[in-house]
């Protein structure tokens, strides 16, 4: 239903002000044009669009990527297997895949990237997770400053890397095992710390819970935590801060 | 120890080369003056002290208290019980009790308030800590919008708010129960959301972790969660985050 | 705003097309009218008010009480503790209050009660979450037959009681400890069974955990379960589904 | 023993009443003609037989299917793998498998399917779990409504479809990950919502747990749960309802 | 109804066959005898009557006493308060009560005690839920060993007393903590062994958790585990284990 | 080192008083003779031996069986893989495997088996638990009764056995999903019953855990429970009970 | 019984070889001298006796105190209450309590201290179970350094303690909340770090559990946990590391 | 930088003593030569390198053993898999694997081994853990006493060989199941014991949390627990504690 074409009719009186009235009232909230229902348009607009490949059928991810393709939108695929990459590939030998990050983008666009975060890991185990961060947040645009393996058992790597750490308006902090380089980043640094448990360990880690209460837990402040592994939740949000920030730069 | 002396007596000849070598070496990291090892001041400077009073012994409380009255600083002191406040008070009449918010303050100096941060709350039980997290709000310098009692089970009051919601930097999420109001939020607007699951409830809900599970698994874009109850780190950090937005205004 | 008066602009060409419609989009969902998201208003009208009292202050509840005895409303209280009943009765001798159930009432006016729902409890520990229920589906119009006493360890006298079951539109199955009677229930009986786990027992039942995880895993067809000692829950679940029954009889 | 020529006994004198009375007293309960004691028969009778397929060895699946077929009975096989399928196949082409639903079925009789029963998901990946209680809810005889992909990360998407969901007797809310769907529907419908928690997540979603939880802890009325992926069982208990509301059209 | 009435009746053609056949198909279970239902009755009779006296009424405590006083039944009551006790002494003098087990008891009729059970401790916190057990056993005719304090930590001690114990038919085995006593036990004798997990211990001991886990996944043949602080069913089961090996003497 | 001979040397003043009592004091336990610290081997004598064959390597395994063998003992393997069964006959055609219970077995004598252990199951699904449960009794000379898929879910047909289970001097209790088996064989038998909870379920049966929770809460009498799928266990202890009883007669 | 005895009266022919050998087979293990399996005592000896006080009752504790006071030995009673001190200070006005570590003992004799352990705390909230440590280990003669507060989230202080911190033979990490202190301990230390997780916390901290995962899962080499808030385990096992360590000085 | 030459620089009035205190205050934390921050390692010096395998790339792998190899350097490569080995063996043929503990090793260098660690198990199942830990132990210059299959099952096997456990200088106690091995050596000899929970087990054993809870619960003195199957993790530990021990000798 087209709004402006019921209040013509209004107008014109081809239509009671009794029928408008009700018809408004059962209008479907989506046809009313209810875009401030999805704001987050705004942040994506002009950036591209995401895909969340994990258990999707390969007929229906080929069928995605190549939509977007065709309106030149960069696309940014989560969490992709090797597998779904070969097949899409065969179909739109553009895509690239980020083997390490289980990323498979399309970036048919320049990105423009601002401000900074910085994307720290407790261990090499985490990079996979931390990039997933760090991709998502320079696919929406952030400057990324990558900060790996500085975990709190070798706590003077990451003294020394402070003054960098500092640069940036948001820092991401993703560690698995026993998880307390997101407390001790926050205890440094006073930007907002996002802190990301992973799944790496073993025994009593219960694939990523030790390190999510160890984050929960933290009596630094200025830290909260998204879900185990979820990489792409932290660059997200790391991103809304980040354009927070650089609007004032 | 002190850095200048030392480089003096280098330059004096007074010590050899090898021995300021070694001293240096060994010298306490504080005393080297390692001012940017407490960031955080840079937060709070201007502002006031806070005090978390939860066990703390009466004595001990109003010694800190007096000592801040006498320095002129502003004291925002959390989870105080209402016993500490009256032997508190008999000491040092100018304190001043939040019932509600179980906060202990003295405000000696205007603080300035600006920017925005919304808190929200699920139901009339979850006010408490989201009063926690907005007064914190307000003691480090932001404005702060209440929208209370607008959970999912009577989301059309919700929606009916989301215009004004809109207009914050940074969005908080109380809820106990199901704990669904950080999903729902963070699906209608493009701000960070930070979700505080409380510890409302009964049965199945085991003092707030049915809400933190559901918080943290929020299919919804822009969502990170700090501890249950945890009514100040969400009010600090979405402070952090509203002045990084503040700068540019 | 009013949405009659609007159109009526329009049609008058007080306000432009234009405007019209930015003010419709931007108009309080509830401001329209949408009274169809309050639906639960049609099942309790005509019955009356409930109300959730754990955790409320007294003064609070008094006013609630005292409101809606003025416009004539019945009122079901759950969860009122006796200092609740006894400070509200001082302001309002017409309540009553049973110390079984927790329910603090006040009837104005005569129920008229159809169909019928058959709780059941293991039990006598769990005869005032029972009750809770029972008195709630009477409270908005259902009648029930109360089976006390009945579990597994004693499981003839249940049999000897299922002919009287049989006869209810809904079965409600309150346990505690192994939690069994609701699938000893919904083996025997063909109409929907709910079941209320409680949070009696010791050991290794974990305040309900055990029984909650015995009745999400029963085998048998027809079971579905609520919160651990939500009697409230399960008599107003019941009772929608006595009345969708009724309207056949 | 047939209870009838007992009696005859007795009357004739062939028995006297002392020994007839001890054989009744240890006469098997199943020989007495308890058909009293497996009333879900009366639900299903005229519709059909189900079959747990999951586990099952092959030639005792073909063995149950092929006995049902040459009654024929239509046959509802849950839980089915595509080998199960495959092998069944073999023997009795007429099976059909939905590989979405992972249900093998034979249907040799038309089905007249009366009333609604509304099945929505928060996600895609739910449609499995329900497709399994939409076919279940189906194969006795309900009319069924799928609202897919309508969680509350896009709940505008849910709104819209209010008022066809409005029409239905009883309504499904299946959801994985945060699990808010359950009450987000009780709380916008006045029918009994009953939820069913998908293992669908990752991270602290810990196998559909978190979503139990949320659903366990709803503070809308009018909502009960079944075990996590227990689509049949939500199909089951919906129909019952279902049919209790029929009889009144 | 009367069973052998109604036989009389058909006998003497004053019900039809029919009826008398429809009649017994809808007669209660209770009525028709079934004695074998309450099998237990067997083990108790000559006894006497167990009262689970926990969150029992005052009023309905003393009620149950005096009626099994006047009718000259023992009576064993477990988890009674010294409030209970003293209450019910008031009315009914003859009551003793053993502060240790929590057991409220009248002996009117001497029991006479045959066969052994052997009841160990791990340390000397697990001795009240010792006693409630091994008071059960000689309630109800055992002979008991008590052999108190002899956990891993001081494991000759344990050993010095194998002896004794292999002259028991059945051994329980009473533990909090680590719980290990269970184990070492069965490891030791050749009867079955009971163990019972306590409450008993702080940190990470999960009110009895711990010691059930351990006792669970003992790799010792012969043991069975009853609920955390369950000395009661320990005790009962441990009568009837000594029954059945008692006969043979 | 020999006793005897070290007491002959005493005697013969080869050693002195002193000598021998030092070295009696450091004797290692076992050369001593302490047989009675392998009480098991009694119940087992005349019977066989028992081999846990669950990742044993397959060289390991043959030798075991071979030297079994070749000492005409009779041997019970649980948990054995058709691979391990396909291996070990290649070199010992003689040994037998149960496909249900995972025995791998070789008999070379006759057993004679006495008393009687009842073996019931809830569903089809636990009769794999339950068989090595009954063969391990059998085994160890029980005459075993197998009362198979008698669950809740279809209690009639339990209640029509239940003259056949009184006449064993034990029951095993096998179930999964609800485990409420356990409990109903307690409330209507007054032998002692050993449940074994299953890992068979899905959703929230966790593997075994709500089952078990469901028998450890049993407020019936006379149960008490081993670990999750321990079908061993249970059929050790019955046996032991069993030989019990079965002296007396 | 007499082992020499024994032997005496082999040798002097009063008993036959066979008879003696009977008897040392029977013998209890005890009679026999086995002093060996209570090598904890030479831990103690000279130092004096421990007592848990938790649970005991007053009359039991006085007893305990004055019997070792008889004796000159020193006490320590960890875990009194403030009640219990009081009573036992009636009895024995020597006793001295420690309300921070609630340490009740009696000291007759000087120790004398050697070594050094260090005993970290993460807050201030730590230093009751710290101190149950330090005194524990002072009590069996180690020197102890303190080095409370200098949790991560101030982590610089704990770095300027460092070179006091190496100077001990075995550290002590206790710490609630995210409990990280252990890690950063084990990473910059190269002794034996002993982690004593504490129930200091809130929300999701649970009891000390949080703390005790994050402790476990530690990726630092050198770090072992003792359960939650045990400081006298920690005490005890440093105490043993600090004497083998004393032994080369 | 260098600190030597910055000294030099202010000496020579190459640079003011200002500049000289500014660029010291910002010197990365490693360049000033922290190599007290990495104490750990001198435990190491002289003996070699540990990798942990699992998870690491071949590759990856490969480069590092190549390097170490060029440089003389033993190494000692945990959780390395076949695969692993079979490829490194490739390019590397020097090194060797234990596929019982997968540990992939090059040893280029004599290891002079002093004092003693006693490594006991429960089982056979919990060997690969011990051997992780002995063979680290063995690396690092420990002798190690091997006692394999001593638990509490057959309990007289361990007490049989007590002696040689009480002449080394830390235990290390590795057992899955009910992990009782702990507590009995903790009870039995005075060294400092590291309990190692294993994963080996099935039921309600989750993993080694069951063992896990066990060891944290012992009530033995000295016993310290490390994360589930990390035997490296006890090698590692109990080799600083026999260091400790064997300067002494």
């Amino acid at each position: 239903m087209d709004l402006y074409k019921l209040l013509q009719d209004v107008k014109n009186n081809q239509i009671s002000i009794e029928d408008a009235e009700m018809q408004l009232k059962k209008l479907p909230y989506e046809d009313m044009g209810f875009a401030k229902l999805d704001h987050h348009r705004s942040l994506r607009s002009g950036f591209g669009e995401v895909v969340f490949c994990q258990g999707k059928a390969i007929e229906h991810l080929i069928h995605i990527y190549q939509r977007f393709y065709e309106h030149d939108t960069n696309v940014l695929g989560t969490r992709a297997t090797k597998e779904q990459y070969e097949e899409v590939k065969k179909a739109l030998p553009v895509v690239e895949y980020d083997a390490l990050s289980h990323i498979l983008s399309i970036q048919k666009k320049e990105i423009n990237k601002t401000g900074c975060i910085a994307v720290c890991t407790g261990g090499t185990a985490d990079i996979p997770v931390a990039e997933e961060a760090a991709q998502t947040a320079e696919f929406f645009g952030s400057k990324v400053l990558r900060i790996y393996d500085v975990g709190v058992a070798g706590i003077h790597r990451l003294l020394s890397k402070l003054d960098e750490i500092h640069s940036a308006n948001c820092v991401i902090a993703v560690a698995g095992m026993e998880g307390a380089l997101g407390s001790v980043l926050a205890g440094l640094v006073d930007k907002p710390v996002i802190a990301v448990p992973t799944s790496v360990g073993y025994g009593a880690s219960f694939g990523g819970v030790s390190a999510l209460l160890t984050m929960l837990n933290s009596c630094a402040e200025g830290l909260a935590v998204v879900n185990i592994d979820n990489g792409f939740g932290a660059g997200y949000m790391a991103t809304q801060i980040n354009r927070l920030a650089v609007r004032a730069e």
